[in-house]
């Protein structure tokens, strides 16, 4: 099951820091996942590392990226590379009575190891279905699918979630004791979280669209996790 | 004048996909970094790239960076190792007649580099200024300053803003010409944007907070760009 499964560290994925907000089930680990848009593929190229946004879907323990194929992060991760895959979302901002303590509320997932290029036709297919319905629910059956050229000019990477992590921080602030106020004496700093959350905003009709044309419950109805 | 100063790419800061949605103005190459609360930052660790989410301020040309002195990111990076740090904001999702021409807007800014430990302790506060106020405007000046155990158990990095690329997408999506209907034509396909944005929540003291402590303008007042 997949709420008992458990995440199981190897050198690089150990949380260190913070270790107490490390969460080891892969049920956060999907969850974190799941409710993104867009990760961050980190490649080395040239020595150097190079991270950029990118668009992503999950299924099962695999993770598929996709990109074109004229892209170098791609390439290089398509070429064997080590890659690092990360996701974040911003929970909130942590407002505390000393600078130091300032922090934010997030969930974090880190996914490490060397993706493997799909050359499977259906597999491709498979993983181009999960990056479009994580990107947009419901796109994948009310939209053209790609063509040969589209797929000869895309590469779909999967990325097996073995070695990962997950860290989530909630909550108040964790101030120092020597900040905080006497029992009774009001306290000059206010400190506390303001929550931050991604909403949508009214759907923007494509200008070649028809008038008329029906908002689609899959776009009417699109809420964010 | 910032706003007619322009980038001038390197080989791995000339951005070669999606060229179009290039921008060469330093004005937004600041403004989608003035616009976030947390980048990515990438090292290569053992010959792996390893990106987590990172507080980051800028003043100036010069990016301030922060973390513990016992991160492991944070020593490679502040070793002297190339670095490479992103910061993206989600604008839409780019729902497309194909599946292929779905598509996200987004702003995001890449910095490529080599960090510098900042070591002089005017700078450090500097830095722990300009990070503080980014992530929680008027704090710095409303909470306790860092203390010396504080300021030796945090590491401030500064990246200049030399090698960096801006990207910018925005509007419809951009469907092949035989996808949309003939003149006249009902659409059978919805196509649009969804956007997206980052809205703060109701305020959630900090439960040590005294009943009846006042929400300072800093808090109350908060706005997201």
């Amino acid at each position: 099951m997949d709420d008992v499964a458990t995440l199981s560290p190897t050198h690089r994925s150990t949380v260190r820091r913070g270790a107490k907000r490390a969460r080891t089930d892969r049920a956060d680990l999907h969850a974190v996942l799941d409710a993104g848009l867009v990760g961050h593929l980190a490649v080395v190229l040239d020595g150097a590392p190079v991270v950029l946004p990118t668009g992503y879907g999950r299924h099962g323990e695999t993770l598929y990226l996709h990109g074109s194929t004229g892209a170098a992060t791609l390439r290089a991760a398509a070429a064997g590379g080590p890659v690092c895959f990360t996701v974040t979302h911003l929970d909130g901002v942590v407002y505390a009575r000393s600078a130091f303590h300032h922090s934010v509320n997030y969930r974090c997932a880190v996914v490490h190891g060397t993706a493997r290029t799909v050359e499977d036709p259906q597999e491709k297919l498979l993983g181009l279905e999960v990056l479009t319905e994580q990107l947009a629910p419901g796109s994948w059956t009310a939209t053209r699918r790609p063509d040969r050229r589209e797929l000869a000019a895309t590469v779909v990477l999967a990325l097996d979630l073995a070695e990962a992590s997950v860290k989530i921080r909630t909550g108040p602030p964790g101030d120092d004791e020597r900040d905080l106020p006497a029992a009774g004496s009001p306290d000059p700093v206010w400190a506390g979280v303001l929550p931050l959350r991604t909403v949508v905003g009214t759907p923007e009709p494509d200008p070649l669209l028809p008038a008329g044309t029906p908002l689609p419950a899959r776009v009417a109805g699109r809420r964010l996790r």
